[in-house]
């Protein structure tokens, strides 16, 4: 599995990414610093020539409009056109009226390789509901080790339902393709006081599906677990010295560089399951 | 009054940020630091969705057009339908004329729990003036202790033209609800060096405000006095170090984690006026 | 020519920029680092007004869109009404039609003070062709020994054709106004791996050029080998300390305040060439 790790600096993929406003740079110089090379393109008419030269779409509706969802969807049927690999984060699904609109009608027209989100978002893609949090996790929410059976089948129902990889994050993460099940436990809870890790970790996603789409399955657990074990040392470093989350946020992107393959074999924590 | 900081991490309100596209990654990033939950969503399909679930509105007009200040007006009535506290940063007020014929419809169809802006920002909003300054303070608009008066005036006036508390930021802010009237001496030269020290503080009252929107006025004295001490103390370790302002600004969002109700209380400079 | 850096310092020019999302919060930052002055709006209707009050534009095409285009042109064609320059950096030329039909609409109605690209993009501008290579250098564009004379050519009659100082980026920059060239040699390799640095020559570009419109070619020939500067020396302090990416970002951004004239003369490899 760890020689995706390679690929990704060989290949240098580049990742065509639709994503909200507000952790974008983020975004991409994590695309950047695992070796892969990010654009980030939103006009109606100009999603599907970048497509058409890139390597995974990544989908984030954390800032969506009108404008930038119509984009989403020519550039997610062109994708599946030319076999590009599109990868759906569904950012505060349930907050709103359009949000759920919005992410039913990609998932109606655009067969997505990987679908990841929180237990919230997960959840409200399931019963297409309205929710109270925001792009948080609801409380409610969190994935323990009583509601662990729950998660898991939620996840497995939809990985088959959308024939996508499903990953729903978390203190513990999920990630299956409707029959295989791993979980991961690399991360710590000061990721939740910085924005992004979670578009990041749907970059990271998009950058090592980009270098092998059949094992869409493989990429998403390192992409996943590489987030978490870079927060983890991160978080590490920042209480060590007394510091706060923009110095843990500093430390996290960092680690993207300096995790190589062989650092994240030893590190990850993931658990195949049922 | 250090109660609040308690409030904010017992609450974890949602803040909805209306604000542009410069600054917003720190916005977020200030908000989780103190404890709330920042959604950002512009679109006039869901402001009002959006708007509904949150406990405070925030709205910056840095990078507007005429979507999005559409939105913001309206998320603003439907929060002031609602009782959520709507917060009005008029970023480059006087720079053009749309900034000016936008901030007037603002002020106009919808009631501000809270006005901040600096000094030219507000007395454009004042005279409805045209400025040339871009959004920094104009030098001549620097309040100076011979100034003083007159800048509490004006800052009186309007909060009561309002029913607002109005902040007038700058080397001493100014903090009134049209009667009692409070300055800050927090802060440090350096800050007016990096990009969305201002704007942070924007989301930082709408934070703080979201707890109890009956004591916006000492909600928004410490959101002010917050940023100005995390500020000075963020200042004083990248001289320490001879390091720049990209360090700066690292140190200043660490101490928002870092500065509790306890350290602010001893570290604030606040003074009642009359 | 180091005492641009005084006037900057002095003078503290208003800077226009119409710019992509993802970078331009640090856009921002260096602009104020070096002592501009930084104004983000790209709203048709106001445009005019703000270019107006400003020193310079920048116009840059990272996340261009249909509206931001129709600003670029209205700004544009005001700045040159008023003498005021423009720079240009079609970032992404060739990855799509769009962005080729918009920069060449560009190029046939406004005047620039300076074009800025990499060989991927200077060479779509010339050719008018599109590439597969994103907002990335192509791999066999890399400027080199053997390559480097006709990559002044090119740069040279591209700044004939367009009246224009003219840069090409690279691992050597070109820096020409058509009739002298120089050729430059600070910089590092780990720069490629953040995202950015690009964006913040363009605006550091356009806050020296506004302080001596006259002196295109020396203001420009200084933003770039400071921007290369910076990064050399972030980098070398990244590596010492075994950080990554993120750590020489901050680097980066802390050395425009660190690096005055007498810094930037000792520092900076130039060249000049026929």
């Amino acid at each position: 599995m760890e020689k995706l790790f390679e690929l990704v600096k060989a290949q240098s993929p580049l990742v065509h990414n639709i994503t909200n406003y507000v952790t974008v740079n983020d975004c991409a110089n994590v695309i950047l610093a695992v070796g892969g090379s990010p654009l980030m393109a939103d006009d109606e008419e100009e999603v599907a020539d970048i497509v058409s030269i890139s390597k995974a779409l990544y989908l984030n509706v954390g800032t969506l409009n009108r404008r930038t969802i119509e984009s989403m969807k020519i550039a997610g049927k062109r994708a599946n056109e030319l076999g590009i690999p599109v990868i759906l984060d569904p950012v505060g699904m349930g907050a709103s009226r359009l949000r759920n609109e919005s992410v039913n009608a990609l998932l109606e027209t655009i067969r997505f390789a990987v679908i990841k989100g929180n237990m919230t978002e997960i959840r409200a893609i399931d019963q297409n509901c309205r929710t109270k949090s925001g792009v948080d996790v609801e409380n409610s929410d969190q994935i323990t080790t009583e509601t662990i059976g729950e998660s898991i089948a939620l996840a497995k129902k939809l990985a088959n339902r959308y024939s996508s990889v499903v990953v729903i994050t978390g203190a513990m993460d999920i990630v299956t393709d409707g029959e295989r099940v791993r979980t991961i436990t690399n991360g710590d809870p000061m990721m939740s006081k910085i924005t992004g890790t979670g578009c990041m970790t749907g970059s990271l996603i998009g950058t090592f599906v980009a270098v092998d789409v059949d094992r869409a399955f493989d990429a998403t657990t390192i992409a996943v677990s590489m987030m978490g074990l870079a927060g983890e040392r991160a978080a590490a470093m920042a209480r060590d010295r007394q510091e706060g989350t923009s110095s843990m946020k500093r430390y996290l992107i960092d680690q993207m560089i300096l995790i190589d393959g062989q650092v994240w074999k030893v590190g990850a924590k993931i658990e195949n399951r049922a």
